[in-house]
């Protein structure tokens, strides 16, 4: 069903295909440079709920039935979800998808979770498991800043190297190859490598792009290794939320094992906001970030073949308010995922 | 790789085999009915560590270096770690594995962490992306306090219907078929279910098996229908942390499904602490629950041949301290796991 090769690295042989994806995202994002290319916007920070974890759940629910919607399936014919947020016991998504009824495995990797969830879900697909399985991750600025910084209200200091938290959610269809034959999509998942832990030793919850990018170059460096590629294969390698600053560090450390990304690299943080007009500092994270990202800016450029293979690497800080409280560390995961236009 | 059968059932052509399982568990467990069953008592509940976080961490890391040492196995030879816990952002998976340096899929189930690690586990293995894999979970009483309801230091009323979250963790490793031949084990994983989050409208978190038991009902009605077996297939079927008075529910809500699993239902959290002598009321809880008495009680009793056949199925209650203060219900959902003895 796949090659397996080097420490963490599959090749399908029978790559899963995505054929559908969607986006939606806050207010914030849509004045951003992809603001046209999301699928919906909400002007409505709460989404029409009482709370900002409300919001986030049916910001989750509409964008599930988004793609639904955009591929013309009905939750029935998905067998499995595989999804997650950044809040305490995943709550977006328990009470979010609740009402599609879909078999859920729940996952939790920081603002990764987009990666993780396309991961396990082309695995699943790979392996026919499932004729068509879907991958959902959500964050919303004000759930996120409640769960791991201050409430709003409090009006706290930002420094430059914070990162400011998407409100935006991604969902995605994958499907065998014989699931919907006259499906126009034209994104596979050719491969994954799986990311494990690192953590540098970095304490500031404002500064998140230097806590991961240890794990986004260590998976780079393993993924090229595993794979025997180099930079020079791929026509872009995207990162999730570095940030502006994470990218420098990203870069750094890259460099230290001979490998140049260059103008290849991109990051989804650095995509989604205007760093001169919306004061977000370092850049935009959150599983929101890379998911609403991926849907929008990137599955779209694959498909037209303007790119013909992409390496794709949610990151995640896996780090809680107690942890911080309790002056540990903050570990730093990436997933990293081979998408190509096929 | 597998027959898929009905809304949520895989039955697997190769079913990957439990080559070794490890449990550890703090002193109020060793106490109990199955005390003499575990492989480690920590008399310490705080594990040498100054945090009750860093304890479960502690834990859950000496859990798979047991695992690893029962069975002569490095960590370098496990391809991936599937793992979670109940705690807010999995800290004490991410914190207690680091240092393994295994990719990780981290996960999030509440409770019902331990059939959904078994179940991705099992997928990877069947699919053959792996010779061998973890699965791992825990749960700690204070942390798990402290995380859900009050601090100890409170000294809270328990109402009858609690359950006591059990301090312990369990460690699986499952592989392929070729992979140590010579392996003794003799259990294997035939099938999954997948859960769906069923909600009832239970809103007391004090109450957890009545807001688990709609879920374990409808997996364990799934599961027979998407087979087309009966209970009587089943030497036991065996819920992960109802307690007393979520069984009595869930026997009421078969009973409504003409499913009558009479005496051939055990329940871990049932299993775990004495009734007369410990104080626990309803029972046990927590991912730590199902696993170390999976790993202590369950498997030895299928590897020695005295079941040939058990239904597994850990129970979630998908709260959060933010969901239940914003007055929300309390989701549940149970992991289906088949295990044979082979």
């Amino acid at each position: 069903m796949a090659q397996i090769t080097g420490k963490a690295t599959l090749l399908f042989d029978r790559p899963p295909r995505i054929i559908g994806a969607a986006s939606i995202v806050g207010s914030k994002e849509s004045d951003g440079p992809l603001g046209h290319l999301f699928d919906c916007i909400e002007e409505d920070p709460k989404f029409g709920k009482n709370t900002w974890e409300e919001a986030e759940s049916e910001l989750q629910l509409r964008t599930a039935r988004k793609v639904l919607e955009k591929t013309g399936l009905t939750e029935e014919e998905v067998r499995y979800l595989f999804a997650g947020d950044l809040l305490a016991q995943g709550i977006a998504t328990s009470y979010g998808i609740m009402e599609l009824q879909i078999p859920l495995f729940g996952l939790y990797g920081a603002c990764s979770t987009c990666g993780e969830s396309l991961s396990l879900a082309a695995m699943c697909i790979s392996a026919g498991y499932a004729g068509c399985v879907m991958a959902l991750t959500s964050s919303h600025f004000a759930s996120a800043e409640k769960e791991f910084r201050f409430p709003l209200e409090y009006a706290g200091q930002r420094p430059l190297s914070t990162t400011w938290t998407v409100t935006g959610a991604g969902a995605f269809l994958l499907a065998s190859e014989d699931f919907l034959s006259s499906s126009p999509s034209s994104v596979c998942i050719t491969g994954i490598t799986t990311g494990k832990i690192v953590d540098y030793g970095v304490k500031d919850s404002m500064h998140m792009g230097a806590a991961m990018a240890p794990a986004a170059a260590d998976t780079i460096a393993r993924h090229l290794h595993d794979t025997g590629r180099t930079v020079e294969d791929y026509d872009r390698i995207i990162t999730g939320d570095l940030g502006s600053v994470g990218q420098i560090i990203l870069k750094d450390l890259l460099r230290e094992q001979n490998i140049e990304p260059g103008d290849r690299h991109e990051d989804c943080g650095i995509l989604i906001y205007d760093p001169n007009t919306q004061d977000t500092h370092a850049g935009g994270s959150g599983c929101g970030c890379s998911a609403s990202v991926l849907a929008s800016y990137i599955l779209p450029k694959l498909r037209r073949g303007e790119w013909k293979r992409v390496l794709f690497l949610p990151t995640g800080a896996l780090l809680s308010k107690v942890s911080f409280n309790e002056g540990h560390s903050i570990p730093g995961i990436a997933h990293g995922i081979v998408l190509e236009h096929c």
